[in-house]
């Protein structure tokens, strides 16, 4: 193709927009901002999309069969899954003006990802046994209505996703498929040159299943998600759910004296540490949680930690847990909120500590009186030591895994696919069973599995550009040559681009009437693999610079043709 | 492929929807209808689109570069061209529930069409002459708010569409880029199977041009237009703006005494041809008209006519017009409503009258008297001769076109593809102007191109079809051959499917545990170009059988191979 009849110009003093890959991709005219998270592929960038979503789509048709589905669906579908009032960022149509709206009043939802609409067609078509397992998917624009779309194609409102939807007899059946396209997606983010940085992480399972769902996290400084990653055992935690164990810190032998310390107005673990003059590790944050089941809870743990509420809700067995109220607070504790601790609590409350507390001596905790924190705390002494500590904290740098030991590697990264045992959430909603061998009926099991495709051209971005631009990898640079020609060149690069487009080389020809210069660094900012310059002083021969290198070359057309027919 | 990884069935026996295309498609599993204009395309249905649009997509590389543009767009976009509030299918997005309405409560328009979206991007990019002529296109869906979605897949809510726009430095250039896309959807109907029907037939031009634009209408009973063709031509006209010349009805010579004839209770023309006697090409019909520069107007034609008030606006030369109200009408003709003509009308009033009251003798029309129309009006005597008469009727089947005196061929079609000469319309909206040789400012021009690919998609069926399904012509077909394995046949399917595959053919194996019967039923249902069978019975060889045709052929693999290795 010729660089003139994209119709798109390279704009390298563009503004810089709040990520990488917005900047890079919109000052080499790949996309075009149509609003905050609303972009446009331009003819660079559909096809790297395309061709990102054609190694999704091979690896996809060996696990399912390809279908499209629909942006909008009837609210009937959503609601017959709870799903249209409690989904945060869904979206729904209706007529854009009175002439629209007298058309029709109806009302549509703007599917932000498919179960409602795949449930009932899997249902229609599939409702015995030997139907069983079966996936159908689809690569389609997704909608989200994100309160602040940023990260560029990272993060839209409007998004290219692929979906893929599995369906099976039982929960052992859902889990074996599942392993397959766990194997499938390792392939797919190899083959996008991604497979180096790309862990599989445990995320929550959310509503669907007490079993964690798996994240394919790419490492990545501009990443949304923070990793614990344990390098032995290969596997990665997302922070809202990896396990914890709090390294320890040296203790005193020797048991002091409890004291209670005036603190009045010094609020905050910061200003306690300073005040108190005690290490924060000998601190401890105090919280009252109320329960859905109308308990009250009393969680304890060392100061430099935060609660997970998520962990803290499964040790606590309940439903879901919130900060007790000031007043009631004061009621438990007798004090206002700020100081309360864990000693002297009336009976009926219930108290879990934090295994980040356990081995501690002489440490600080508020002293349920307004205004007074205790120092030199010991348990057997002072509080009665627990007989089971617990991990209901947040995982922060320098913790290990409690599995292993392993100090964690933490590192930023953003999630370029999820899969997800639905289970029996959807097909329960759609009263979908299938008929067993015995003519029983049976609940269907299901799982999800996503990729986001647009957001992976954001990624590959990110992680492959330098100084001077991208740096595509090969298979999905949208062309494999950049073909320059300058004064006296242009029958040589004639003949070459003839040759090459013969051999079904992608080639583009910077055919534009501009400076050496001006091409030299269009061709780096645009990132296809290899340069080729023709002109006179090439003299009959092609310079060959892989975008890579600094290096050229000068070789023949025929070399150079049978480089890039590999 | 095999059968049983489709995840779907057929089902001959599910009801009839309210359009061939729909029941046929759905009944043999291509599509799914998710709501009344909503469907998802099921895997062969999938297999099909990708096809119409492959086939698009290379006519459309000739011509223009591939984009991707979003479905939603800010509504300022909307507003800079008035549109927002205009278009009557436009629909618009807000948060589905509170929590999404929290999140962000801003609203986006559904693109019905992508003109807000494309120009501000080819103006960005293209300001100097130099870089034009130029022009963008995409496939993707588009949205429209329509009232009652009918026709199964040929109207839709949402639905697939080509759309392609071009950008010019004069309106030469664009007539001249013009013929040409004329001619790429020319090619494009032909590949499509689609050539020997489809006709370019001329619509309004809307708000952009006192030109035509061009439509492709494909001719077929389920069409929603109704086309008035002229052979001569080779050129067709779209029902709203067809020219037409009445046929002449012989006439009387000598002309009879007028009367006055009560007409009491005797409203509309059918009542007054009997009441009176009278043939109902001796008829006429007055209308009185307010023109949106203050003017009345009365328009008369044959009684078996009707008046086209788009045609009669571009007569009168006036924006726009309405019918009178009541009390104007009877103010003007001193009668009430139903009683108009074009007697002693007062001065004020500007008469035109249609070319079907040419010639006519001792003709009936209004006594512009309550209850009393006047029979036996003649031209001279009781009406003067206009100088001109024009052509402001609404053609009918008979009619001739008044350029070359052919009788029109008047019948029902799809529209398939529409090209429109846009003009500045969008351009001078975003103040879109590109600098000339002289460094001057000057307006763009500006064409758009569409073509329904989903519509196409029904259009086929509608058209290719028998009474036991579906025919595909070979270059849409799902698949190429429909392998059917019965008993004592399995080893020879599989390697006839084995030695398919590795050629490339696309098989579809009917690998079901299901009868002899019910695998014939739905290849004929499914409409796969060939049906392929072995068994016990076929004695090593394949029996082949064209869906066209009832003959089957008994052949070797390799005789297989050749004829669909084409």
């Amino acid at each position: 193709m010729k660089y003139t009849k994209l119709a798109i110009k390279t704009n390298k003093d563009a503004k810089d927009f709040d990520s990488i890959n917005a900047t890079l991709l919109i000052k080499a005219g790949f996309i075009n901002q149509t609003m905050a998270g609303v972009y446009t592929f331009l003819p660079l960038g559909l096809r790297v999309l395309n061709k990102i979503e054609q190694i999704v789509r091979q690896e996809m048709d060996k696990v399912g069969v390809e279908v499209l589905m629909p942006a909008l669906a009837p609210k009937g579908l959503w609601e017959t899954t709870g799903r249209l009032d409690t989904v945060d960022v869904l979206m729904k149509t209706i007529g854009a003006n009175n002439a629209s709206q007298n058309k029709s009043s109806a009302e549509y939802v703007l599917n932000s990802t498919h179960e409602e609409v795949i449930t009932p067609i899997a249902q229609e078509f599939n409702r015995s046994y030997k139907d069983f397992p079966f996936a159908y998917y689809q690569i389609q624009s997704k909608f989200r209505n994100e309160a602040r779309p940023k990260s560029g194609i990272m993060r839209g409102r409007e998004f290219r996703m692929k979906d893929l939807y599995s369906f099976h007899v039982s929960e052992e059946d859902l889990k074996e498929y599942y392993e397959i396209v766990k194997q499938a997606y390792v392939t797919i983010f190899e083959r996008l040159g991604l497979g180096d940085d790309t862990v599989i992480s445990l995320a929550s399972g959310g509503d669907f299943t007490k079993d964690y769902s798996h994240e394919f996290q790419t490492k990545l400084a501009a990443g949304e998600d923070t990793i614990f990653y344990d390098k032995k055992l290969d596997i990665g935690y997302n922070k809202e759910v990896a396990p914890s164990k709090a390294p320890r810190v040296t203790q005193e032998a020797a048991l002091k004296e409890m004291k209670e310390v005036k603190t009045e107005g010094v609020t905050g673990v910061a200003a306690l540490v300073k005040f108190m003059n005690v290490p924060v590790e000998q601190t401890t944050k105090t919280m009252i949680y109320e329960t859905d089941d109308g308990r009250i809870v009393a969680a304890a743990l060392r100061g430099d930690y935060a609660i997970n509420e998520e962990k803290l809700t499964k040790v606590v067995g309940c439903g879901s847990l919130q900060l007790a109220a000031a007043a009631t607070v004061t009621k438990i504790t007798g004090a206002e909120i700020g100081y309360a601790g864990l000693l002297g609590l009336p009976k009926n409350v219930e108290v879990y500590m934090d295994e980040s507390m356990e081995g501690r001596t002489n440490f600080e905790m508020g002293a349920n009186k307004t205004n007074y924190h205790n120092s030199n705390v010991n348990f057997g002494r002072d509080l009665p030591k627990p007989d089971q500590f617990y991990d209901f904290k947040t995982a922060k740098e320098g913790d290990l895994n409690p599995e292993t030991g392993q100090v964690y590697d933490v590192f930023a990264a953003a999630e370029v696919g999820n899969i997800f045992p639905l289970n029996t959430k959807f097909t329960k909603a759609f009263n979908y069973t299938y008929t067993d061998e015995n003519g029983k009926a049976q609940p269907v099991y299901m799982g999800c599995y996503g990729i986001g495709t647009s957001r992976i051209m954001g990624v590959l971005v990110e992680k492959y550009h330098d100084q001077n631009g991208i740096v595509w990898p090969t298979q999905v640079a949208p062309f494999q040559a950049y073909l320059i020609s300058l004064p006296g060149g242009e029958n040589a690069a004639q003949k070459l681009y003839d040759q090459l487009q013969a051999k079904g080389v992608e080639v583009l020809w910077d055919d534009r009437d501009t400076s050496a210069g001006a091409k030299f660094a269009d061709a780096d900012l645009l990132g296809i693999p290899v340069r080729l310059v023709v002109s006179k002083k090439t003299d009959g021969k092609v310079e060959w610079k892989d975008r890579r290198s600094t290096q050229t070359h000068l070789i023949s057309n025929e070399e150079v043709i049978e480089k890039l027919d590999a």
